[in-house]
């Protein structure tokens, strides 16, 4: 079956209707350089924190230990998220998209999730002809990655 | 300025510090393919609804026109969300990232947003080895299409 195929079945599914993880973790459309993009969400209040990659290594990993590991793609490395800042996020829920290219996280972020020391990642938002921070730094980086 | 010295003035940027939009959309490190995904979130309800890819020409039509508009990769071609379906997206906020690689769109979705007829398109919930469909087909796909 082809992946477009796979999804496709899906599509139609009525609630309860499932496949097997495996099967669908080798129909993932995985990009050129083997990447899916993850967007972590915190579970409770539904802030999105950030977007990251995830290759096949990554992805296992963070559902074998329920702590969210990334693709670094400036380091080219997995990225276990919190291993040097102490700022982990612990998986609650995985989730695909319609097409299985888009990976849906729901986590629980200790602290902050940005390497700015805010929150999220998303703290600069469009007003008029302008992008203007509207997100306080919580901790400074600098304390957190020890520099 | 280089991109990413252009953002990383913005890391420090305390609330309210600001720069022109036009700079920003400059320095948009736009992938190979000249694109940058974006998550839309209902902006009253926090559900992140969808990923979806933007072009310049995307980006500044939302923008300008207040509904979302995105690039199809598959139909290589401007995708003005509810066009064929009626299932807009008004845009509410548009957000940049830390390193101004991903969008964030808080939206008002009119019914389904995704092409399946669900609310949104992360219905495949990760449930031990089982991907398991797990939300509604609120409209059949068929009535929005005409098919």
């Amino acid at each position: 079956m082809s992946g477009n195929a796979f999804w496709q079945q899906l599509e139609t599914g009525t609630v309860g209707e499932s496949v097997s993880l495996d099967e669908a973790l080798a129909q993932i459309p995985w990009n050129a350089d083997g990447l899916i993009p993850a967007i972590a969400q915190q579970y409770d209040t539904g802030e999105v924190l950030m977007l990251a990659w995830m290759n096949r290594e990554a992805l296992e990993e963070t559902l074998d230990r329920e702590r969210v590991c990334y693709w670094s793609r400036s380091r080219q490395q997995l990225w276990r998220k919190g291993e040097s800042s102490g700022q982990v996020q612990v998986l609650k829920e995985m989730r695909l998209d319609c097409d299985g290219d888009t990976l849906l996280l729901l986590v629980d972020q200790t602290g902050p999730a940005c390497h700015t020391g805010r929150r999220g990642c998303f703290y600069n938002l469009v007003q008029g002809d302008r992008l203007v921070v509207d997100k306080p730094v919580l901790i400074d980086p600098e304390s957190l990655y020890g520099k």
